[in-house]
Order: C-alpha cells, then structure tokens, then sequence
C-alpha cells in the first residue's frame, strides 16, 4: 500500500473516481450518500446504483441481489463506514463482515472514506468501528481516504488515500495532471502537530465538543420533534438524519424553517437519484449547545405546520 | 469577469480543459508548450495541434493556416506570453495583435497563462509585455491564469483565472467536484502579504536576484558554449533554451550531463508530440550564480563530447 497525500479527501475520492470510471460505468454508492462523492462519480459519468442504508449500513440483501444481477459489474463500491454523512450511523461489523463476503472474489474494489471516525462520542463504539482497511480482508483491494479537516480544520484542505500500489500508480499521475502536488504549508503544520502529540490532546478536546453538541441535539429533538419524525441517534459526527413521514416534501418544510431563521439540508441532495426527498440532514457540527437548544424547537414548529396544516 | 481561486494556476488550466475538451476536440498549443498544460489537455484526451514558437511568439503564418484549415475548429487556444517556459521568449506586440486579428469571429477562446511576468530583469518590457487579458480584445474570450507560485512559492498552491461569467460558472461546479475549494491559510497569508504592501518589496527583491542569476547564466552560456549551440536571451522568468544542431538528440547529452553531476531538461518533454529532441531547457531558478558558474561549462562540455566526438 501507498499513501498519496490529497488536496481534501474529496480530491482523493475524485482522483479514484477518475482512476476507476470510464462514462457508462456502474458504480455502487449507499442512499443517502456524501454528495461530495455523487457530484465526483457524476462528473465522470457513472452509472450510480444506489443501495439503501438502514441503522447498521447498506442493506446486505440488496446489495448481494445487485450484485448477483449486475450486468457488467460495477467498478467500485462506494461507502462510508463511521459517523454516516448524512445518516449519522455506524455501519456494524456483522455488516462489515458480509460486504467481505459478498464482494470477495468479484475484483470490485471499495472506495472507504472514512473521514469523521476520530470524532466518537463514547469509545467502546472502537471496536464496532474498525474499518476494512484495517480488517484487510484478502481478495479485496480498499482504497481507504482520510482528512484533517473534520479534526485540523477544512481549510488546510488536507486529505489522503492509501491503497494498493497498483491503483497508487494511477492515481500519482492523475494528481499530477489536477493540481500537481498538495499545500506544503498544510503538511508542514500538521505533521508538526501529529509529532508534538498536540493533535492527540486537541482531538480529545474537540471530542467532547461535539459530544456535548450532540446530545444536546438528541435531547432537544426528543423534546419537541412531533412523534411521527424518527431518527438514529448519533454516536460521533456531526449529523442527524430526520424522517419524516413518507412521501413529506422536505423543501417545502425547509422554506418554512428559513422563515423562522433556521436551516437544515433535504434529503434528495444526498439521494444518488435526486428524488427521495422525505428526510432531512440537521449538522451540530457548527453550532453551540445554547443555538441548537433555540433552533431545534424552530425546526420541529416548521414540520408541525407543514405536516399537520 | 469572475476571479476562481485554484489549488496553483495548474488546477486553472486542469479545469479550463475539463470545461473546454470532450474526447477528440482539437487544441492550439505553442511548441515548445508547459508539459503541465500538455498533460491536463492530454487527461482530457484532445488532439493538440502545435503551432511553432520564434523569438517573438508562435509562427502567425502557420497559425493562420491551421486555423484556416481546421476542420473541426479548435476549442482554445493557450499560450504563455511572459518568459515562455521553456523558450524564455516574450510575445511581441505585434504578435499579439496579429493573433487578436487571427482569432477575432472564430469563437475560439485563449487560454493566457501568464505566471512568470512579475519577474522581469528590465522594466522597459513592461509595454511589451502587456496580456491580452488587459488589452481586452473585442469578441474573444481570454481566459487568464496566474498564481502565486513564482513569487511566494510553489507549496502555498494558489493560483487563480480570470474569465467571462459563463465560463465561470462551468468552472465553478468543475472545481466543486475536484477539491472542494482552495487552501484558506494560504489565502489568508497572501491576503495579508498583498495588503501590506510587503509583496511589493519582496518581488522587487527577489526580481534582482532572478536578474543576477539570469545574467550570470547568459554570460556563462556565451562564454562557454559552442558556437553551433543558439538561444534567445531571456529578458525574465527562469528559463533559457538552449537550440542544438538539427536532430541533435539531447538525452544522450543529459546522461552525459548527468555523470559530470548536472542536469538539464531534454526538448521533446516540451514537444506535444514528444519527439523533437534537438533542444534543451537549462534554468536558473533555483541555482545561485556561483553554482551557475560551474554548472554551465559541464553542461557545455558534455555537449561538445557528444557532438564533436
């Protein structure tokens, strides 16, 4: 394995999508899925078949049916294993463990992009956590893409992948041809960091931000949101993921909402479709606990007078 | 006009070419040409079409005739104005202008990549070296790519275009899909740099030092060199290029070169199609003038023991 050092993780995920796709291709992404990835997938011209997403991952039944029907193969799976954008979850080992499965032997690669797994709410969610790159299932190549920015800031635009030499080779010269090489000034200080131990101690620190940040969001929703909105509850990230009832049109709620001063992101920026629209992304990523406390009640008068008019 | 913030002028020209290209298209490049912009139009798999360079520009005689007879026409045109690299040449005035009567109701929009003019030895080419962007031709679209990489330094990966409204909005979504956006501590600081008044201070300063190491390099190479052996004198940037006898094959020349402990570029990494070999690129950039001292009679030695054995 190599380690390319990217202009953002979202470069390393452009940079395979450009090594892997040719116009036409199928690739595998979940529904929801980070829309970061469905634009880069877009602009190569993939085919995306998407697999939907319960609390504990891709759903393995229509996963193993798609690729049982799949006719040419896809040319990678695309997935996010921990602290789900948008969905918030944690995909399961057992999960994990069948993805292995289902995908040993086929030559499909896995893209992993697993940039929020630094920041967990309560550790004995590690093990659960692991991710495939770590478990190196054999027979399968992970291309596995990381970030400081969810940690360092995302504006160091600071990103990597590490992956087999083969596909590294590839890449090298695509990276080459995008932007030539990354911000030294960003390496410079973020190794200095890593090597200080600093990061360690900032990371913990910001761990419990977010920690508190979240729940805080858990708890205000279970106050106010009407009992017809469910939703997993985060266990790390930055992201809750509403649903409504089937069928609500989220856009029409999030027009209501900016009346009141509060915004949140629909659910069809994150469907590979761009239809699927009863679900809404609220972030506490950049929010204090006392915001959150004042607009989560906002959120759930707009549903209220949406859905109940 | 927009201003598009890039990771480097590299990503720039990488983007302009992602907007522009479609499999097949055809594009004017100079040859010699920036193997940078060569490998990024190459990604998007056009056909380059070279027009030669002389000392004051491309050949606008066979410029004319391959507009004349392009069949589809060509989706840009680019070209360095300022300190050619490699060919250290700057386009004259009247090049320029014939270019602008050339290209004027053809649709074809110019790609300026005009990184190397602040580093100029002598102010009286300041007229001469006027872009098209500022000289803002009626009916053409100039897309101008600069960067911060010359004066601040290659790592701060900033570098910018400036285009017309509609191409912009295309690059727009490109650059969404590559990386996200631009470093933001690296605009910060050349923010601040700008601002001060300091870069103005800075430039002039390392201004003297290029024009030191330059004139160094021109009287070194007239000393020492073949008479067989020709270039233009650069009057800024970084380069000299370095004219051998016809069919001259400079890598036998670099290996040699490379045992005396210098090194050089070979031509056809310039050449779109990769074959004219009878040139090479020496630079100053990054060499002082004592350095430059001993390297040029190595280089001029293993020449004379290729050539003449």
């Amino acid at each position: 394995n190599r380690l390319l050092i990217t202009t953002g993780s979202l470069q390393a995920i452009h940079i395979l999508a450009r090594a892997f796709i040719d116009p036409g291709d199928r690739v595998l992404v979940e529904n929801p899925s980070f829309i970061g990835a469905l634009s880069a997938f877009r602009a190569c011209q993939a085919e995306l078949r998407a697999i939907p997403l319960r609390g504990d991952g891709m759903d393995m039944s229509l996963l193993a049916k798609e690729l049982n029907s799949a006719s040419p193969q896809p040319k990678f799976l695309y997935y996010a294993p921990n602290f789900h954008n948008p969905a918030g979850i944690i995909y399961s080992m057992e999960v994990k463990q069948q993805m292995i499965a289902l995908l040993r032997g086929r030559n499909i690669p896995v893209i992993e992009d697993d940039v929020y797994s630094d920041i967990w709410f309560d550790e004995k969610d590690l093990p659960e956590m692991m991710n495939l790159k770590a478990m190196n299932p054999e027979g399968i190549d992970i291309c596995f893409t990381g970030s400081f920015s969810k940690i360092l800031g995302p504006g160091l635009r600071l990103g990597w992948m590490l992956v087999p030499e083969a596909i590294y080779r590839k890449c090298e010269l695509i990276k080459q041809s995008i932007d030539a090489c990354s911000p030294s000034l960003s390496q410079v200080l973020a190794d200095k960091f890593i090597r200080s131990g600093e990061i360690y101690r900032y990371t913990a620190r910001i761990r419990e931000e977010y920690k508190n940040r979240g729940e805080t969001m858990i708890a205000t929703l279970e106050e106010h949101l009407p009992e017809y909105v469910t939703f997993e509850r985060p266990r790390g990230g930055f992201y809750t993921w509403l649903q409504l009832p089937k069928g609500t049109d989220t856009t029409i709620i999030l027009k209501r909402a900016i009346e009141k001063g509060v915004v949140f992101v629909t659910g069809k920026t994150f469907d590979p479709a761009g239809v699927q629209n009863d679900h809404m992304r609220v972030s506490f990523c950049n929010t204090d606990a006392a915001t959150i406390r004042r607009g989560i009640p906002l959120i759930a008068q707009a549903i209220r007078e949406i859905i109940e008019k």
